[in-house]
């Protein structure tokens, strides 16, 4: 297995402001997030996505400097690259929108690169449903695990095409609230069961701060965010964590539960490094170390003594 | 040790309603909810409270049957039984308080019995904190360690005196919204840290169906909240988290901070059970297997393959 993950998302400028900072135009976008997350593990890695003219080709050497394969990229010549702006609260784990410019995303018809075609794992990041089942379409070989970010938006507006996408795909990751709102349920747990029958095997769901939870017929993981003193900047935190999780799978050459609950570890610290600092700037500098040491501080989290748990002296 | 738990706190009746069902006059009380979870321990638990002479003799009997000591618990002639009325949303996380009648609880002049003066453990269950303190005054040995639960009316109310017990207590058990009121900070790793400044070593953070946190300096553990299919009425959730804490604890018999994370597992369970039926109906019958298959389900949620983790081959 040559352990291939396509990307297909945004690549955007973002206008950021947090209760501890601000930027005005840094790099952004799902694609962005997720490519850098993934490009911690030894795997090929490609993007498919849109940007204008305008975008600064520096902002691009970042990403083949981590080896990323930016030949489905298109540059739209005349074209601006998509912005997106936003505001987050005193608490942090709540933002507005300022502003969302979509420029180049407006027409966007993805275009996946032949040697992608065949690619191991593709993961979809948010954005158009019709956008996603195209590049979905494009697949020569169908690949070991198709994976799925969505939002509120989509659900609201696309529904019934976003419906179509979800059947084709292996596993969903949205938020709770989303995934709530996707179903008509009262729990996540039923959420999660109803998001099952619509398709995907395996259910993500994203709740921040309070880290995510995975969901296979009757299994269930739990992994937590991590506690951090630091939080500059949630923005793409929830990116950053599909791209750990597709990375270590693509690496990993094994997409059973098992194998996707230890991805899901390496989903939370990927996160953990982004919301540390503004934008992309700690996914661009994290090494393997850092990771080493964040796993263990995750694992540390859960780890109890279950030999403590005597239930014959209750 | 002779693992002895004194519980201080509220005997109510309640009336509640939920998406899942409508009870007019059960009965209710954090006391209550404590004294039930702990129960299942092989320990001795003690009561202090009050109760009107309306209060039924049959619930009275609801504790005595499970060995909870209620010569504690003062009963007011002519009095009446403290009563709340709450309704629960759609989302059943989210519930108005309809009515509180304090009645006897007004004048409630806690009275802890000579022989639980010297009780290892002492729970302070949430009311006012003046009824806190002094019955922590009367303990005549200090106890091992004495836990404390409280909530924003008194935070806005009874400031200063909250922050007396609070700096007189060991184990802090507040919910996430709360522990950022009290402190004025904005993320829970540092609302922790500032409690610790206050007085309490350890701070255990409730996050309902999102679970719980234990912080002690940089020690940190999180445990999930079981994934129900079934939530009925929440109510005295945190109440029989506090209670399966301390009651595990005073079997246990060890106090460190290795030991209160295997009892915030068994506090994760014994609230897992009461939001699955109304009031404290599931506590009332709760037993020993039951409990050990639902302590797995929460180790399970957490547990992965850490040898998965492989980072040299990263």
């Amino acid at each position: 297995m040559s352990n291939k993950l396509l990307v297909v998302g945004t690549i955007a400028y973002d206008a950021i402001e947090t209760p501890f900072g601000k930027a005005e135009h840094i790099l952004g976008g799902a694609a962005t997030y997720i490519a850098f997350a993934a490009s911690i593990f030894n795997i090929k890695i490609g993007l498919v996505s849109v940007i204008g003219d305008d975008f600064n080709s520096n902002d691009l050497k970042l990403l083949t400097n981590r080896d990323i394969d930016v030949s489905g990229v298109e540059i739209v010549k005349g074209g601006k690259t998509f912005f997106w702006s936003g505001k987050y609260h005193i608490n942090i784990n709540k933002r507005d929108t300022l502003d969302t410019q979509l420029n180049v995303l407006e027409n966007f018809d993805p275009k996946v690169p032949d040697n992608w075609s065949t690619s191991n794992i593709l993961l979809l990041g948010n954005l158009h449903p019709a956008v996603q089942l195209s590049a979905l379409k494009q697949m020569k070989v169908k690949p070991d695990l198709i994976i799925l970010d969505s939002m509120n938006f989509w659900m609201d507006n696309f529904r019934s095409i976003l419906d179509d996408v979800i059947s084709k795909i292996d596993v969903l990751c949205i938020n709770d609230e989303e995934a709530l709102q996707l179903t008509g349920q009262n729990s996540i747990r039923n959420a999660a069961d109803a998001i099952q029958v619509l398709g995907p095997k395996y259910v993500i769901i994203k709740k921040g701060e309070h880290g995510a939870m995975l969901f296979h017929r009757d299994e269930i993981f739990v992994v937590p965010a991590l506690p951090l003193k630091k939080v500059k900047d949630p923005t793409g935190a929830g990116d950053s964590f599909a791209g750990g999780f597709a990375g270590f799978l693509a690496q990993h050459s094994n997409t059973s539960f098992e194998s996707m609950k230890t991805a899901l570890v390496y989903a939370s610290a990927m996160a953990s490094f982004t919301v540390e600092e503004f934008g992309t700037e700690s996914l661009q500098t994290v090494n393997k170390l850092n990771l080493k040491e964040r796993l263990k501080e995750i694992e540390n989290l859960t780890k109890f003594k279950s030999q403590q748990i005597n239930l014959n002296e209750l």
